[in-house]
């Protein structure tokens, strides 16, 4: 069946994304719109606006009723719920399938199996799939944490069985750690996510964050190859790359080639993304989790590959199957994204809403921007900080740095303090361009780098 | 030798592309700057600005000696001409060498061979390059060009030896036509570039615009692939596309080997265009001219072959061998490129300089802009309307004219009025989305669509 109307269920740069994926395709869209957010950019590109509650997010773009009653009046055939709100939510993507209306994303039953971690871990390992030695499941009670951070051997990850992004994950180093840590996670995890189960994973001191982006249409699954994300403050991505730099050929077959054996079992349906532990001193990777959705990092997959990620996940939603086989897929060249954030990057990354008085675009060759930006604009305080993302390609990751370096010289955005001098910073160390970072690198870094205000 | 500082001796969006590919290379740019410029973008981009002259062309831009002067002074140890201007002029090229500094281009002695239209076609045959039945080299008075046009056949071309850039043609369709026509041709080539030198050649009704991109480095020369280029008002073109639409392959590879030829035949340096006429009833293609400079239109043959010209272009100036093998360049994909005139369509194409008061550029997957615009900048009056080029790059010509649709309901330049509207109006044209459109079928379609004001 093909798709008439889409219902954009999110805002921001990614609302702005859906929306141009949809024109090229000639599919109409209503983009929804909460108080705040009347004149963002994705509602003045968009074909149609429906309102969805106050400036709350909770009460608008994560109000499972208030979205699908939004798309229903507004007569679309379809909802793309893009990253973060409701995209995840195993709940919401079943009530629009009873609705009759079509998830531009995997079945309600791919997202909780994926969504719980544990369940996710254990049907990796079943495909074939690397994981980190950690807990079989959940573990209930501080006696079965401790076993289970004794086998696995200390440090211990502890992480919410239901979190993702990064949210509720904790280091214990030791016994004593661990007895202080897990009541403390439960709590937090059950406020947080409304299901305190916690599990336990081996910690790697100097992990890499490699990830792979698979496409399937529910009957077959290929890969579109990895990107490597391990800038990263405060477990959010910051700078994105592919393909991640010095992976050992062998390494990436067998890494990608896992990721399509998971996506496979379970008959994955759209874009999803499994993110990877990458342990740069062995060699070996391990999942992490499945995120079944569209990542912000997506155009950096879509620079190598000449895919358009947003349109092939909408023609798998109208019920096409995949058009490309694994061989069609040839990665061209190197990309990194940078992420634009309103935030004050000299100031603790406090967050900066306000009006955005100017912009200039950088242009030329090699080079995307993906924004919600323009001159005028208003960056609203309730939500994400994200503002856009600064993409480069080039024919290898030297030019591409060099590219980078170039459009941010020409990036700028008046009004809002943005994270662009980190990233200006970022491209004069020579770890960032020599490629060796970890995750948990640039938080180092940011404390002995403060950056001028 | 490694090249340190180049001067722009040029203005504009070419001038912005020569400062981007220079500052990625890590090499200085000095932008000449007439009167009128200080403030354009190129000047703002650049490591610095170097005054050559009042705001008239003659008295700067095309001033020899000025611009000589201007990049000795500024230190600079190459000269890029970008297009236009001195880019063709065999002269400069020998007195940049001259002064010791390195002309970015082919040699002088190539630009004055391929100068010269009559040599350039003597040449092309010699090296089996297909070109219109014509008079062997120039026609000296009315008795040899009706001797020479009686050979050829009615109807035939009355071209400028010395032209260019489609200047200086003139189409006879009988005898009396060709008497009347040849003095008047005469002295206008005369007065236009100093040289009333004219050639015939066979006049095709629905001649097809096709092009084709080298490279060479002296010793060896590879081709780019092709460029069509038949949307042209009053033979400048508006609209470029790679690869051209419908084309066999196996006259693509004709096409492109005979380029490669001649391109060797003359020990090309530097990048080179190789523009042809193409009869689409027949197949048949013929070499009409060589343009030995970077052309407007090059962002379509990068966005295919994810190669960058002008970078190319400096690394051969600064005598490094091509670096690669003509298997090395793998087309992928279609790229068409728009150019954003300042000029008012609606009003027969007036020129319209002003200010940009407002600037909104189109972002997302597939979408380049190469401009010299930035918000409150200022089209002067004295020089090409040429503001930019918006470039888009899909999978297939199909998914390329959705994404241009899309990019152009995007693009809004405030201030003064764009050449946006005739674009969006060809791209409802069931002919240009055919791809079925010769070079004068954009005068006769203007004629019976008007643009509304």
């Amino acid at each position: 069946m093909a798709l008439r109307r889409i219902f954009v269920a999110n805002r921001g740069e990614i609302a702005v994304r859906i929306v141009r994926a949809a024109r090229e395709l000639g599919i109409a869209t209503v983009q929804a719109v909460s108080a705040a957010d009347g004149a963002m950019l994705a509602a003045r590109l968009a074909d149609a606006v429906a309102p969805v509650g106050p400036a709350h997010a909770t009460k608008s773009y994560l109000d499972k009723e208030a979205m699908l009653r939004a798309a229903r009046e507004s007569g679309c055939d379809a909802v793309h719920p893009g990253y973060g709100f409701l995209s995840e939510n195993a709940d919401f993507a079943r009530m629009v399938e009873e609705a009759g209306l079509v998830f531009i994303g995997p079945s309600a039953d791919t997202i909780r199996q994926m969504g719980d971690k544990a369940t996710a871990r254990r049907m990796a390992a079943q495909a074939g799939v690397p994981t980190l030695p950690g807990s079989e499941g959940r573990v209930e009670g501080l006696a079965a944490a401790r076993a289970a951070a004794a086998a696995v051997g200390f440090p211990v990850m502890i992480k919410a069985a239901a979190g993702g992004g990064g949210r509720g994950i904790r280091v214990a180093a030791s016994a004593e750690a661990l007895d202080a840590l897990i009541p403390q996670a439960a709590a937090e995890a059950a406020a947080a996510f409304g299901d305190g189960g916690l599990y336990l994973e081996r910690f790697v001191a100097e992990a890499r964050h490699v990830e792979v982006q698979v496409l399937g249409d529910g009957r077959d699954a290929i890969h579109l190859w990895e990107r490597e994300c391990s800038l990263q403050r405060r477990r959010q991505k910051v700078w994105e790359e592919a393909p991640a730099p010095g992976l050992a050929p062998s390494a990436r077959e067998a890494l990608c080639a896992s990721a399509v054996r998971l996506a496979r079992a379970v008959g994955y349906r759209g874009a999803g993304t499994l993110e990877y532990l990458y342990d740069a001193a062995t060699g070996a990777f391990y999942f992490i989790e499945m995120n079944t959705r569209i990542q912000v990092e997506h155009p950096v997959t879509e620079m190598i590959t000449g895919l358009d990620l947003v349109r092939e996940m909408i023609r798998i939603a109208g019920g096409e199957p995949l058009r490309l086989a694994q061989g069609d897929v040839q990665p061209r060249g190197h990309a990194i994204e940078v992420r634009i954030n309103a935030e004050d990057a000299a100031r603790g990354f406090r967050p900066a809403p306000g009006t955005v008085t100017g912009l200039t675009v950088p242009g030329g060759p090699g080079v995307r921007f993906d924004a919600m930006l323009y001159p005028g604009c208003a960056v609203p305080p309730f939500y994400d900080s994200l503002l856009g993302k600064l993409v480069v390609w080039d024919e290898t990751r030297a030019a591409a740095l060099a590219r980078l370096e170039r459009a941010l010289g020409e990036l700028a955005v008046e009004g809002v303090p943005t994270t662009a001098p980190l990233h200006r910073a970022l491209l004069r160390d020579p770890a960032v361009r020599a490629g060796a970072v970890h995750t948990r690198w640039l938080e180092a870094w940011l404390e002995s780098n403060p950056l001028a205000p």
